[in-house]
């Protein structure tokens, strides 16, 4: 921790500082500049970093030098984790070379429909097949997904092809239910800060797809990846979706350097979602390809059949034909990166 | 709704487009232009809200004309929401020329520290007591609040000083538990699109503070403000608390037009909390006056008697005697603006 | 400055960022901690401020302590500054309690209309007329202004009236030729990092009323009124005007809480622009509020006696009845918080 | 145009709209919803876009149908421009599959070290050199570039090379001077809305290498490509370059979809530069290969060969060896989505 002092903190202030520090049983190095003075705290930064140090007069500014992620880190685990989703015989990796071809509807219509979806995209080469039974609307009016029966279709189709399967849980109640009946569990954009849910996924340990939030720093994704792993999954993949943009003729803003920045400080793998970043399916492909290409770990898209009849985001969905083409340029170019399928 | 086609749609595209608009029994109204065809649809609204017109071949934008938050729209309910906040002596209203003054610690840390700091605020003026008892926190190794231990100190707190109680809940499972213990129920930032546990809130039937999400338009606001209003409590006061600016010089921004925009929209009362849009304690007055001078319904202030040993948000609070000064001030405002207290 | 240097950096690596430090006649600080270590550097911190420490391989990081626009700030500056604006009978001061009343139409159209819009303006208690004659248009095609033409017109009706005038320069081979005929220069938004110009307009001595940019934070700000500054005019007067928002409802997001960040960090005084910060007529009054309880030093609100015929910016425009009465409840607010007129 | 009215618009305000349109020469098409009325506007967009429609009593919005940037649109020009950049036998060219590596420092320091790094950038694919001669800073105190004398220095060193060069032009006096000595004229960020820049640059007739504005939404790039071309200039590529993002870990945000999405609604060739888009050498590599990727039709890359002594954005320049390796993997991902060099 670093502690910067406001330019003419007064002697008292600094004591003051001081005390506090060496009551935490810490160790201050004072640095008086001829402008201000700096105080460098030698010792456990754990004890540091929760405490309100920003809150005592004279203190301009409190820097920790660790970051607070902790085992999500990449200091703490310098290897790359490999998250292994399904089992069996449908065992698909993500991470250290090996790539996630996630793919399926927003959301489980019926057998039928998913049946046809699954076949299409397996024939393409996805790997892991998604579909929501549980549904976040912003709308209370909306079709709020098929919940248990959406979850029996999504694992029989998900066997049927052979396909490990993730789907999105959003209630702590519900998170057992659904951990029985898929391979991965998705927190969504909107539960990223959600530390009930958060703790209670964890607690499965069950692989996790962790989409970033809207607002959310890669600091931010990463202390909520801390949150699942603190309780007790290790296996956690986190997904870039787009953030929050000031232009609105996308949905959300890709920030596709949150790739390598995720890559730098963390070991977890990133995949990325082009179409939850975008909306719009016009732009999916080059989006989808850029990812491949700066090293993302897997790409999440959404694929319905008759996307003018899908209960949720149907514009934003790929046909399954426009997906066996995309698939099949990803492959090329994330094996031109050092990729293995 | 208004359908803009693509420049360039053949007349198959528009005829399938009026097809589906007929199927679901309303009526389309085209108007060919010279550089695109618009097509008004006339009818049901909410039908033609949920579809997946955009999908369609064609579709540049599918436009609705109407509010999408129904029960929260200005339009269905042109007087303005009067909230009461409390019972027996200790009511609070806030809306429609009432002002609420909302104040208390960021957690409850102990019973004799918030007895101090309810007694401070209350002789200042403050009209609501807060405090936090289940914490939402970014690090899993933060405190995260005393949980029913902290509801009951909030209770007997409030009711020796005469203040009625606001807390958050952050788990759809304890929804029932804080209900009991308090006058208003808090949904945080972080969780305004959590639609489970906005459900849950809503059947409580009491008085909710709805805290806008750090990436949330208005209009995502008075969307998760309908899900409350629809699953059966009505009395929802808005609060705008800083959303993610590009600027981190401060914890978020203030969006101040927020506070005339709900009132342009909705019929629903909108407060301002300086604390969390700041973040810093020296910009929290001349905040809250411009909160108070734009119309805001009333103010939220976090207040702590010893902010460098707080267990949250230490660094923002200011101390009583900052909050009486400031108390005073806003009142003076809020009455030039026509605010009864 | 303060050097942080990567975790793990080498002995090698510390040594080299040591001696290129001390080759700068400065006096390096060590202080290593358990985790990273860290160097203060003692001495000139502008000669440190230039330097590409930030490129010396192992340094995560280097942050200045001392803030790099030292003619603006507060810290050189302690007392706040007085802008006088105008000659003669007809002076506004901005600043150390004095309020400036801006008010006019986006562009000056014709002599007529802005002797009409000046005779309204004046009688609300406007104390400075603008007028635009010189536009910075997003499309080529549209309305450029008036040009010299305007200028005169500007000049002659201000005169009439009794009201000093301010007028846009974005050209710097008209800064001459604009400081002629006006008593401010502004500076619009767009030009804000318009480094050549503000150059220019600095060499004037003329009072400058500069916009913030769309992106710019307030110390980027800052950093371009310390241009003007470093080039001969002291006479700064900043303006909020809005930043780019995530929320197209809006036009821009205004962020309120600029004016006391820039009266902590700088001497200059600030105003607030609520006709661009909004671009909606019936959010401008409250937002003109609240610009004037929070301490504003200054209002500038477009006006125009016909919107729907205005040449530039007439939807954003006030009527000039409805910025009289706004006019007598700004003058209220800002006597309650101390300005005088 | 459509025109959507407010609800419960009084039939007088209908009428006047009405009226307004007509007096313009134009067709008002009416269709009145059970919810809101809206109007059609047939004939000469141009002419209705420039009108102030929204500033009719009545008027809710006002949409155009046609884009405002009409030269730049794919619309006007199907087919990809094509920039052919130098002269002789150093041509370079961008668009339509042809792919641009641009390359050099930030500024131009001495030809000894811009020979140097000219050689480096060459040998490695390279095929325009870039170098400042007039540095736009953000503190009036930092180094501004060489001036003539750097123009001369970089026109000799791309001779030597045989690469065309492209510098930035920041003062409309030097628009002349620098097109003499340069073969593409570069606008800077801070600049994409100096509009008096853009129309002395646009009449030189020199190809044109527009960097997007911080907070410039893609049709805001396009309106400015406009101005450019309005005034003579048809070669100019854009350039995507990070907008201002939330997250101050990276110095901007990399949008990269607006690679796809520029190629949709214009004919004019958009390269990317991760330099300044990151900020972080690091993060560099990553972005430049996602840029290839998703269809960009060149790369921009600040590279030096000491960046601890680079007089201007040392810290996020590269090394000649590190770009030596990235131009080799640009190479093949660019190949690999069907460019030529």
């Amino acid at each position: 921790m670093i502690i910067i002092l406001k330019h003419g903190a007064t002697d008292e202030q600094v004591d003051h500082v001081i005390e506090r520090i060496e009551a935490m049983g810490l160790q201050p190095h004072l640095s008086k500049g001829t402008y201000r003075t700096v105080i460098g705290v030698i010792g456990d930064e754990e004890k540091v970093q929760t405490a309100p140090l920003m809150a005592i007069p004279g203190v301009e500014e409190a820097m920790p030098v660790m970051p607070a992620y902790k085992l999500a880190s990449r200091e703490a685990h310098p290897q790359p984790t490999v998250v292994e989703v399904g089992s069996g015989s449908a065992i698909t990796k993500l991470g250290g070379g090996h790539f996630g071809m996630i793919a399926g509807p927003c959301a489980v219509e019926s057998a039928e429909r998913l049946d046809e979806i699954a076949a299409a995209i397996k024939a393409a080469g996805a790997n892991i097949l998604r579909g929501g039974a549980f549904k976040p609307r912003t709308s209370p009016y909306s079709f709020q997904g098929l919940g248990e029966e959406g979850l029996k279709i999504l694992r029989e189709v998900g066997d049927k092809h052979g396909l490990p399967v993730v789907t999105e849980v959003i209630d702590p109640r519900h998170v057992e239910l659904v951990a029985e009946y898929t391979d991965m569990i998705q927190l969504g954009a909107r539960n990223m800060q959600n530390f009930v849910l958060l703790t209670e996924v964890g607690k499965t340990h069950k692989p996790v797809l962790m989409k970033r939030g809207m607002a959310a720093t890669i600091k931010d994704l990463l202390m909520s990846a801390e949150y699942v792993i603190a309780n007790g999954t290790t296996e956690v993949v986190l997904c870039e979706r787009g953030v929050k943009g000031f232009d609105n003729a996308c949905r959300n803003m890709l920030d596709i350097a949150a790739v390598p920045q995720v890559q730098l400080m963390s070991h977890l793998p990133i995949i990325v979602d082009p179409s939850h970043a975008t909306g719009r399916p016009e732009l999916i492909p080059a989006c989808a390809l850029a990812a491949a290409a700066c090293g993302a770990d897997g790409i999440h898209i959404e694929v319905h059949n008759c996307p003018e009849e899908a209960m949720s985001d149907g514009p934003q969905a790929l046909l399954p034909e426009q997906y066996a083409t995309l698939a099949a340029q990803i492959r090329k170019v994330a094996e031109a990166v050092g990729k293995t399928f």
